[in-house]
């Protein structure tokens, strides 16, 4: 692990490029620093003295050990200063300094990343605000707002949303510990932090917002942070208008959406859609205890309200619980005879402060309620401020409670009250449902498994096939068509339909004659949609005048009429159908191999209904990626239609991320279509395309 | 239209249930009417004074003419109060009083109701929070705030959401002219109050909160209205669960939500998804000029949030203009080198007052740029207050502006200031762009037609088609199976397959010879799904035989084997193929005659995926129900597959509006399935069902 004790918890730290001139960056930072409690080493030729302490000339001037460097002078200095920084054995480096690769200078970042990894020092940056910890007053940033204390870490790509919710952060009373802008990422990337946050006690949340991840070590490290803490993110850059805009930003490259999501879900990331959301979840996570069902209980003084809520429940798959008996039997005797007791419990706009606890407390010992979600509207009777206090009395670390105090003047001083107490309290009990179900999703997630057994045995399986088959494979891949493709997924065990190639007429006629109904297609590299092409017949009565037709059919797709060398025969294959699915395998830059699947036809050509998955893609995962498909009913058999072997769709995909994952060089894998046959009868790769690297 | 005049412009009230005791509903009201302008009369046999003013035992006690009453006295009492309300001539009421249908006390609403007709008395209420004009000063509600006088007219069906708005309104500088709390809407409906409304001039956004519809007036007069006034609807009770809720809340039956999005497409209303939306939405339309055109310009000093805003604007169908060359060259000139002239506009995180007010004005000249949304977060050099200052200056009524000032302690001062002088500013970037959608999407509805000549064309030729077959209808009606249906959907010159029926093989043998292909199938009322049952064939070698197994298959389906008068024959028909759709009919208890269309087989059964359309539909209309359907695509023709016939479907949709709308005896009709030709060869009726009402 990088030396992150360097940065976020020094001894002593050197300001190189500090300031006397208010106004300059070197100047904030000097003067957020003077609140740390280390020793400070001011850097500047051009002063004597810098808020009172020594300036030095060069760092190594300074006759101390430097843990941390933080750095602010011009681009075009700071390879010499790193370098200086080096020489002195400076441990870790924030290089606040713009004008880098997100302004095309690459060459001038490379020269930088060459001396860090020379002298190896932990560098954060360039081209970021710079880093915080609450804990030891250690505001090395330019910003002008160091928050309170508490258990939230961030790390953003991009300084300003940083700086926004900072900003936010008294209003909610959230409260943080590490706080890293994390900038051009030269040297410490996301997933190195990750890492060392794991371990920090202070820190029960970690936030992300991401422009672009650069470093495959990504999934892996929040894989495992996000087990033992939640991880929220916001990536922007969704759409591709977007991505654009994220590219002349920050230089970064926005990988396909998609994919992020798939990588998010895997690595049990919570992904905030918003940047709204992701203070709502900011709130909750580091306020509230998980959920770990998904039943709720709503307390609601305005019916229009509750309606409301329960209209999102099922947007966001929460459930309302059915209250226990002796729940309902508590508030029958408390609430009054016109209030209906059920869930939402609407205690009616006379609500006073006195029905709201006794409504709150009987829910909060009900053990059919997991979470409760209490909405209030300014009415007559309502004292907010007074509801408030009740509430904060009745918070538990076993149960979450969320507020939506909906109004304004009226609840202002409640809703502060709420906040400064731990109490999230959200403008609309919407969000309040939505905050709900995000504690109960990471409940679920975090005891999902990365690795299973059958993976692990299909992995030392296809390692020996491997190992095995060095020249078969070789073979196969040096001259790659459909029939070769099949063979090679054969040799992993997975189902292909029988079938022959025909270098003639003769062989045609006699492989036919071993099958019983069969397909005759052309085998070319060349020639991509066959049927398109005449190259494809089901069945012929005579096989030798349908070997004709495909050849002569060929030789037209060509300008030249020439199939020389690119026609490689005839395949007489077993026919073989069910219900058609795809399943395709891709290398991503950031992410390595992903497989993607979707239900053939419309629902990829037309809905784009289809869902991805990053190596290594468990049993339960290829689950959950057949499962998030709109089209699944159809798997499981609708209207009388029957249900298809999901199982061996599942073990099709898992087999696929391993291929991907043992044979680096495959570019892409088609399986397109796979039929699907009826349960416990099994799936066959219809039609297979491989295309490796170049 | 009702005396709405007396209701929100009386010169004189009777406060019926008056009270000098602080907590009485009583007490509220008269406190709340005392600022009121006119001559206020109190009732109440219990006390000689309120509030100052003389207390009457009863209204016909008033020696002067009454407007208007409000009443507040219990439910049991209301019937008589209203009696004498009708004997002194008055002649509006609001009903405060509780205790009505909403607690299952019908009978006495009924009663109410009677009164209301005898003495034609228009009524708000009962249930209800009351009713405000801030144009006179008149708060009748027993609520604690009364707001500021400005553009918005709110009718709610709940008080508690309708208090909630009046909450928050101060903090967003939200102003009202007429507020209505509709109650259970015992006499006047929404439709009545859109009449009214529509005339009055200081309402220039209307603002709904509906629970449930009950007048069929509903949708003609939002359409009405809608063209000449925004409304904004937020109506919950989506999800069955939401549904139920509603239900036991005010007692109004909850319609199939599907239907109430058709109908609030249809009647030009923008629907909020949320109550946070609807107050966005309010904000946004009480003061900023509509966008006739989607391309906006973004300008922000933090490239983060102008990607998240630029994800936003492809979900909102809003697009980035590109800028004029002209604009180009002022932006390069005033901005700094390393700022990319780019929409969004990134002014970089040093920005300052001048560099956004040169951005602002900018923009604001550009001809490309209809609508601006600009962000700021708190950054070293950016005084938001100035800021701040510098947009209203600049704020025009011909192209609307939005801010998303981004932060919590240092924006706030300058977002008061913004939302003071008429500037929306939201949360976040992507409600920025979410409501200047909103302003684009209202301009395109304003401007559709409700009506159309070939709607008018169809409905003429119909009526006489009706007129002139009654009793070929009769007939048909008489004896309904899929031969008289198609015969009947024939008579109106849609297109149906070739056929006949046979009662015999010798029969059927004969048929089959005038056809090329045909297909053979049961007809029987009573067998529903005929394919299952086996009493459907395809072209068979055998036709004789075929009819023969038919008519076996139709005897099995039939507990006691006996077809004997349930049976028709078996239908001979040409065979028929193409694209599958369907469209049916049906009608809603509350918006009449509905249509519904969508893809056949998976799209329909699986995905869900149809559209809704209310009578009258125009092709307008029926084009926009068919471009909502994911499966559209399919239509147009995807990968290779023929575009479809759509002015067909189009021509479909429309004729049967019309004929749910003339045959009121009409229940239900499926079309299922309709074969879509290729383009030109237009659509032709598979398969027809129809059931009358009881």
């Amino acid at each position: 692990m990088k030396n992150f004790d360097a940065i976020f918890n020094p001894k002593s730290i050197a300001i190189i490029g500090a300031s006397n001139t208010e106004g300059k960056v070197g100047y904030s930072i000097m003067k957020n620093l003077m609140s740390f409690e280390g020793r400070l080493y001011p850097i500047n030729p051009k002063y004597d003295e810098i808020f009172g302490l020594k300036c030095y000339k060069s760092i190594l001037d300074v006759d101390d050990e430097v843990d941390l460097a933080v750095i602010v002078v011009p681009a075009q200095a700071v390879p010499k200063v790193m370098e200086e920084c080096g020489e002195k054995g400076v441990k870790g480096a924030v290089i606040i300094s713009a004008g880098f690769s997100e302004v095309g200078n690459c060459g001038l970042e490379e020269e930088v990343k060459k001396i860090i990894k020379k002298y190896n020092i932990a560098t954060i940056g360039p081209n970021c605000l710079g880093i915080m910890n609450t804990y030891n007053n250690l505001n090395a940033t330019f910003g002008k707002i160091f928050p309170n204390k508490g258990n939230i870490s961030i790390i953003s790509q991009s300084g300003a949303v940083l700086t926004a919710i900072l900003d936010i952060s008294p209003l909610l009373n959230l409260g943080f510990s590490k706080i890293i802008s994390i900038g051009n990422k030269i040297d410490v990337q996301e997933s190195d932090l990750m890492e060392y946050l794991m371990s920090d006690e202070t820190i029960e949340v970690v936030v992300l917002y991401i422009e672009g991840i650069k470093d495959r070590g990504f999934l892996n490290a929040v894989k495992k942070l996000s087990k033992v803490k939640p991880i929220i993110a916001l990536k922007s850059g969704r759409t591709e208008e977007g991505s654009k805009a994220v590219s002349s930003h920050t230089g970064s490259l926005a990988g396909s959406d998609e994919i992020y999501s798939a990588a998010f879900k895997e690595g049990g990331i919570l992904r905030a859609e918003t940047f709204e959301e992701l203070v709502n979840l900011m709130h909750i996570f580091s306020t509230q205890p998980l959920m770990e069902s998904n039943e709720i209980g709503i307390v609601t003084n305005a019916g229009g309200f509750g309606v409301m809520a329960t209209d999102m429940c099922e947007k966001y798959g929460i459930k309302l619980a059915n209250f226990e008996e002796k729940t309902k039997e508590k508030l029958r005797k408390k609430l009054p005879k016109t209030a209906t007791i059920s869930n939402p419990l609407d205690i009616i706009g006379d609500a006073d402060t006195e029905r709201y606890k006794n409504a709150i407390s009987s829910l909060m010992e009900d053990k059919n309620v997991n979470g409760l979600l209490i909405i209030l509207t300014p009415q007559e009777m309502t004292k907010p401020l007074e509801v408030a206090e009740e509430i904060v009395k009745l918070k538990s670390n076993k149960k979450p409670i969320v507020t939506s105090f909906v109004g304004g003047v009226s609840i202002k001083g409640a809703k502060s009250y709420l906040r400064k107490n731990g109490i999230p309290s959200y403008i609309t009990p919407e969000s309040g449902v939505e905050a709900l179900s995000y504690l109960y999703k990471y409940s679920k997630m975090k005891t999902k498994e990365d690795w299973d057994e059958y993976l692990e045995k299909v992995k030392e399986e296809f390692e020996e096939i491997k190992n095995n088959n060095k020249e078969t494979i070789e073979k196969l891949f040096a001259n790659l068509n459909e029939y070769t493709a099949k063979k090679f997924l054969e040799l992993h065990g997975i189902k292909i339909p029988r079938g022959y190639i025909a270098k003639n007429k003769e062989e045609a006629i006699r492989y036919a004659k071993e099958l019983d109904r069969f397909v005759m297609k052309i085998v070319s590299p060349n020639i991509m949609h066959k049927s398109d092409a005449g190259c494809v017949v089901i069945n012929p009565d005579d096989v030798g005048e349908a070997f004709e037709t495909i050849i002569n059919n060929a030789k037209k797709y060509f300008e030249d009429n020439e199939i020389e060398g690119i026609i490689e025969g005839v395949l007489i294959e077993e026919f073989v159908d069910g219900l058609e699915i795809i399943i395709g395998g891709k290398r991503d830059d950031i992410f390595g191999p992903v497989v993607m699947t979707g239900l053939g036809g419309v629902f990829v050509e037309v809905l784009k209904d289809v869902s991805f998955g990053i190596y290594p893609i468990t049993k339960e995962y290829a689950y959950e990626m057949l499962k998030s498909l709109k089209s699944y009913k159809i798997l499981e058999g609708v209207r009388g239609r029957p249900k298809r072997d999901i199982e061996s769709v599942v073990d099709l995909i898992v087999k696929l991320g391993v291929i991907m994952e043992l044979y680096d060089e495959i570019k892409e894998i088609d399986m397109n279509p796979v039929f699907v046959k009826e349960d416990g009868k099994g799936c066959c790769v219809g039609d297979a395309l491989i295309i490796l690297k170049k």
